[in-house]
């Protein structure tokens, strides 16, 4: 009899392959007293540039296979280590105390631990993951432990672990690794991240795979519905054999559309475009077939360093992106930095509800040196491409008129250097602002175009922070207040003959899509993987049918009706 | 030449008398051995024990003069004496170390106090500055302070001071203290509310009052306009003395409408309520001529204490409202806790944005237990008055269902067991989340009534903390889009013949009120002291008029524009 655990669909697809068990080795420390506490510094100088050194290679490959963004994290593991507040503490631990420097690594990194731990502050406790994480890989060296590392693994193989960090995942063999289940995590855990980035089809939170699974055994990993079959029966393994083949032929399906427009069957046109977090990331919006960047989240310069990012090397990214697109639109956000993506060498004070907070462009309204040097980077990249400016977090029309006023300064500027700057830039807004989704018709007059931003949109809308788990329930991107302001946002532009498009969550979503079509939704912006499905559902969609089903959808009262409805009617 | 410096205008009116500086005495400890630790732990016991009956005095006299929200601090400063883990700690350390009894107070309370200020929570921050006033209490005996109390106070005086604590405004005797001004502090600081309350003139946040100030000289406390004038001339005094006149006969003139029913110029009713914390505020609500309660919060039951309030103790004080009101209306709003507002006994977890979190009807559609207790209290005292019951922070018809659902579970009960219930209760909500007041209309059908919280809604809508000094800017209650939102759920609620209400800070404010008249709003909930001068004010605009002004209101893009225009055209 086979066992089935239910976790989470993290990554989508399904894998069939034995079984290899990541288990924790023992890090149990003693302590003992040192004869010579200065040998017993060296042994941890050791053990830290053996550390320094094997980070920097996963670090590089990492950035070369997975882009900056994926590569930070050991960048700032490889901070944690030149650390002198931590680093200098376990020294004179060992000094002061002749311990053994295991014992001292411990204590220190269990102090910093838990302090991170208790602060109330997303990005602190990462901090103590981060902490975590690398001490761990210090420990090991420091006592001699045998890791069997994941990068050894040379056969067709599904990882089963209590969970996955950033340097466990780094170092999986996409041609080994056919899937992965853990016993932690949720859809936005970093191994979840990790493997939609990899397409390893993925289930994580099964909360005890380890404990049923032992090495060698056969295993199915079903990332479409979020179940793990241990030790299945010949007929199970045919069925999701099946369901395997199935999945591989949809993405040879959807890999056709790469080339194709994006038509709806009554021939109606929207643009589908990709979002992304740096230059790296063009290479999946191409292959993907995305017609344009909807969203480059900018932050991505700014973070994982000590010092703001000069104009020149943000000039060097926008234009890369922008010649990269070869003419496409693309939508760059000017920094959303703040709430809860800290910098720490801005040193911004800590507040009670960071997402109701001093970020994005009300700082950059206030910290306009920075700004400036943003705007003129980008006003310098446009030559090279179709570039469209967003504001983010506009809830006022003076915010936007001041935002636009110092671009305009900018490139006047720029133009009396005799620099050149295309005449063609569109600035728009980002909705995700409850205020500007309500007034929209103001802003639609002064803008070239709106993006909604979904994520934050629904939040502030219904006044629960979606990584808050007792209160998530109520992120309800279908609620009929959501549609009713989507609606707004859509009419009040097209009034004003100004295009719309969607760059949260919801925009990739497949019982969003009908509505949203329906609605009149432009240009929807989606991660790149979702590019080529939602083609293929707009194309058996037709517009002219969606925007008669919209009002059925309208005079539903609750979220759950309108699921329903759209289940129904178009996803059967 | 008399000096004038400005602040902020606490509490309206004017007070000329001669200062009284109230200094700090000089708390500097020193460390010193002790012969003996258990005469010194003798010492502080005693020092303790005085403190806890001065303290238990005031919380009876404030209780009794201010009502029991406001005594509530002092039974706060009560607990901390009482609590052991500071008190043990104190008397630890006088034993382990032999240290004098003030040095260990000072260095554990400041601990304490640092620790508790460091936290990223008001209400936190809060318990750090009682302790710092509790702690301020025991060192004076310790130390045998000369303490000039501010109770002996015996001529009119206007009192100076670098902040006042509740301590200090506790003992202040209205029939002498004029006025007083403050260097630190601001509208919602507790000396600034405390001043409103005891209807005497304040300037808080001068910044250096106190070194510009001496005993004896002569003060004029604008609270109009948040100006203090230190040792005026004649022509000075004569001014002030005919704005003071003035103010006193607008005063009086007020008073005369305390009977009055609240009518415009061309005969269109509305109705003028109270904002109420406790049965004890009635008096209040009375004297001030209020047509109803628009809201009692009833948090203040379940605050200061250590379990959840009976069934009992609920129906008392909700019967004495109902019964006080003599069958006017009075809204009781069910529990609004959580967030910032914190009951230590239900250990909630703490949230990154408690704005955002589990609150309100949130948390008593998971804790049905304490729910149902307070719907059987409220349900038991509706036979004695005319009640509304409205539920906080509804974003989603399913918890308007789910709430009336338990409320109909509760009240069969009662029925069968034969408790006698009033079949005319109102049901009603808080728009208070933007989705309710965009999706107003469906909720329209399932209510008896709306009541407007501006106070969050328009810190959601405008997705900016007002308590956030770096985006309190953002707090605009004239944006467009309140505006529109308001408009939206009055339009809805009307459509199905339901009756709005107001009961945020808006509601009292005269740039608002033309608006939300021109709006058709029904009712108008504030705090008891601002009910006079509305009715004055809306006795002089004619509803008619500003239904066509409105329309020019609602072409504004600006927060600015809207205040402008209704400054110029209603308020000069």
């Amino acid at each position: 009899m086979s066992t089935v655990l239910n976790g989470i669909a993290a990554s989508s697809g399904v894998a069939i392959a034995k079984a290899f068990v990541h288990e924790e080795p023992d890090y149990s420390i003693e302590l003992t007293k040192v004869e010579s506490s200065e040998d017993e510094i060296a042994r941890l100088e050791k053990a830290l540039a053996v550390s320094k050194q094997e980070l920097s290679v996963i670090k590089d490959k990492t950035e070369k296979e997975l882009g900056p963004d994926k590569a930070e994290i050991f960048a700032a593991h490889l901070l944690v280590l030149s650390d002198p507040e931590l680093v200098d503490a376990v020294k004179d631990k060992i000094k002061n105390e002749s311990c053994n420097a295991e014992f001292a690594l411990d204590e220190i990194a269990n102090m910093f631990i838990s302090m991170f731990e208790n602060m109330d502050n997303e990005y602190m406790r990462e901090r103590a993951a981060d902490i975590r994480d690398v001490t761990k890989r210090v420990l090991g060296h420091l006592l001699g432990l045998e890791i069997k590392p994941l990068s050894t693994i040379a056969e067709p193989t599904i990882i089963i672990a209590e969970d996955l960090t950033p340097s466990d995942t780094a170092q999986l063999n996409v041609n080994y690794v056919k899937g992965f289940a853990t016993n932690i995590g949720g859809r936005t855990s970093h191994s979840a991240i990790m493997s939609r980035s990899l397409e390893i089809p993925a289930v994580v939170g099964t909360k005890e795979v380890t404990s049923k699974v032992k090495n060698g055994m056969t295993i199915i990993v079903d990332g479409i519905d979020g179940d793990v079959i241990i030790e299945p029966s010949e007929q199970e393994l045919s069925v999701y054999e099946e369901k395997r083949n199935q999945f591989l032929q949809q993405k040879q399906e959807w890999a056709k559309l790469v080339s194709e427009a994006t038509v709806t069957s009554d021939g109606a046109s929207v643009e589908l475009a990709a979002n992304i977090g740096t230059p790296k990331d063009l290479e999946g919006v191409i292959s993907n077939g995305a017609e344009g960047v909807g969203l480059y989240r900018t932050e991505f310069l700014y973070m994982g360093r000590n010092e703001l990012p000069s104009e020149e090397e943000q000039y060097e990214a926008y234009k890369a992106v922008l010649s990269g697109m070869e003419g496409k639109p693309v939508v760059i956000r000017t920094l959303d930095i703040g709430g809860d993506k800290e910098l720490p060498y801005l040193d911004l004070p800590k507040e009670m509800n960071p997402f109701l907070g001093f970020r994005a462009i009300r700082l950059c309204l206030e910290m306009t040196d920075m700004f400036r040097v943003q705007l003129r980077a980008l006003l310098r990249a446009s030559a090279y491409g179709n570039l469209k400016v967003m504001f983010p977090m506009i809830a006022s029309l003076e915010e936007l008129r001041e935002a636009k006023k110092l671009m305009k300064e900018e490139e006047d500027k720029l133009i009396s250097e005799g620099v050149e700057v295309s005449d063609s830039i569109e600035i728009g807004i980002m909705v995700e602002i409850p205020s500007t989704a309500v007034a929209a018709e103001l802003f639609a007059k002064e803008v070239d175009f709106f993006s909604i931003g979904t994520n934050d949109l629904i939040q502030y809308t219904m006044a629960a922070d979606r990584m808050n788990e007792r209160v998530s329930y109520l992120y309800q991107p279908y609620h009929p207040a959501i549609l009713r302001l989507v609606k707004n946002v859509i009419d009040a532009a097209h009034k004003e003959g100004k295009w719309v498009g969607m760059c949260g969550e919801m925009a990739g979503d497949e019982v969003a899509i009908p509505i949203l079509l329906g609605l009149g939704l432009d240009e929807f912006s989606m991660s790149a993987t979702s590019v080529l499905p939602a083609r293929s559902q707009i194309s058996h969609l037709s517009k002219d049918e969606l925007s008669s089903f919209i009002e059925k959808v309208l005079q539903l009262g609750t979220a759950q009706e309108v699921e329903e409805l759209v289940t129904q009617t178009y996803l059967k």
